[in-house]
C-alpha cells in the first residue's frame, strides 16, 4: 500500500473516545447505542460476548438499523453457516483477495484477523500483497482467480472461468457461494470505502500468535 | 455496446422454453421450480401474480434457496421500500447507472424496465449511454456521480465526495440508503456476469409507452 495513494491524513475520523460519545468511525454520523433499536442492541451484546468488541460496521451501518439487520442476516449466513459449499478458510481468503484488489482498509483488516484465526499468521498478508505467491492448494488458488476476476472485470467472464472450478471437483453450489462472497466483498468494501468507515483497531493484533 | 466485446454467442444458453424443464438461464444449473423449497415457491407465486412472470435472477439464485431468500428480504426492502430516503425512481436510477458502468446485462434489462415504469421510456437507456447526457435534477445528477464514482474507484474517494450530496439536502441516512443501492449493483452485477444469467425476454418490452 506503500506507494498507493492514502486517504488524506486530515480528513481521517479521530479514533479517541470519549466518556460522553461513541468514537468517530465514518464519514457520516455514527448513531449512539442508545439510540439504535431493542434488536440491534442484543446483537452488540452478542458480538461483546464473543469476541469483546462491537465491529464497527455494526455501529455505522446501524445509523439504518432495519437496512443492517436484513443485510446482516444474508451476510452472517454467507460467511459463518457451517458445513458450507466451501471452508470457512476459503470464504475468508475470497475475502481478503477482493478487499486488497478493491484497496478496502476496513474490510482488509477484519477479514485478515479473520483469516489468521483460521488459518495462520502469515498467510492474510501474503494474500493481499500478491495471492499467486502463497502457498495455496490447486482449489484455493481457482478460487482466488475466480473472486479476483469477478471483482477486476466480470463483464469479460465466459463459461471457461468456472471450468477450472468444475475441474476440481467444485459443485455449481460451491460456484454459486464462492460468487456471492466475492460479490458481498465488492459490496462491503465499496460502502466501507465510500463512507469512510475505520476499522477497530484491535483487529490488526488478532491472530498474529500461530494456532 | 456495439463495440464492445460481447460474450461469446455459442456459449449463451438458449431461452428455449421445453414441456419438461424450465429454460437456461445461467451457466450453472437452475433448479426446476418443483425442487425449491414451499417459501421459495410462494414467492415465486407472489411475482406471478404481481407481474406475471418470475424474474430469472429468482430462478437461478434459489439453486441456494436459504441464501437467495436471505438476499432477497435485505434487496427487496432496499429497492422497494416506502417511503425511502430516496425515492424510487432514484434508487433504479443508480442501479441503471452502475449496472451500465459493470456492463450487467441482466441488471440493465430489468431495471431498465423498472425504472420506465416510474419515470419515462427514454430516461434508462440515456442514463446506460452516458447519464452526464441526461436531464436530471442537481440532486439526480449528484446520486449518479456518487454511484459512478463508487463503482469505479471506491479507493480515492474522500469526505468531499459527500459534500455535494450534503450541499443539495440530502441527509446521512439517504446518502447511506444511496450507498447502499451503488453498492448492492456492484453485487449484483457480479453475480449476474460471472454465472452468465440471461434476463427474461419481456423486460425489453416492458414500460414502453409513455406514462
Amino acid at each position: 500500500m506503500a506507494n498507493l495513494p492514502r486517504k488524506n491524513k486530515k480528513s481521517r475520523p479521530s479514533s479517541k473516545v470519549s466518556a460522553k460519545s461513541e468514537p468517530t468511525t465514518a464519514w457520516v454520523r455514527v448513531p449512539l447505542e442508545s439510540e439504535v433499536p431493542q434488536e440491534v442492541q442484543v446483537l452488540f451484546g452478542k458480538f461483546r460476548e464473543k469476541t469483546g468488541f462491537v465491529p464497527n460496521v455494526a455501529r455505522n451501518f446501524a445509523l439504518m438499523p432495519e437496512h443492517f439487520m436484513r443485510w446482516f442476516r444474508y451476510y452472517d449466513f454467507l460467511m459463518r453457516s457451517e458445513p458450507g459449499q466451501l471452508s470457512r478458510k476459503e470464504r475468508e481468503m475470497i475475502a481478503v483477495v477482493v478487499s486488497a484488489a478493491n484497496q478496502c482498509e476496513y474490510c482488509l483488516a477484519s477479514h485478515s484477523a479473520y483469516l489468521r484465526e483460521v488459518s495462520d499468521p502469515v498467510l492474510p498478508e501474503v494474500l493481499a500483497a500478491n495471492y499467486r505467491r502463497a502457498h495455496l492448494s490447486p482449489r484455493e488458488r481457482a478460487l482466488c482467480d475466480f473472486a479476483l476476476e469477478m471483482t477486476l472485470d466480470s463483464a469479460r467472464m465466459t463459461p471457461s472461468n468456472l471450468q477450472m472450478l468444475r475441474s476440481l471437483g467444485l459443485s455449481d453450489e460451491a460456484i454459486l457461494e464462492a460468487a456471492q462472497v466475492a460479490a458481498m466483498f465488492n459490496f462491503t468494501n465499496r460502502l466501507a470505502n465510500a463512507l469512510g468507515w475505520v476499522p477497530n483497531e484491535i483487529y490488526y493484533s488478532q491472530g498474529r500468535e500461530p494456532l
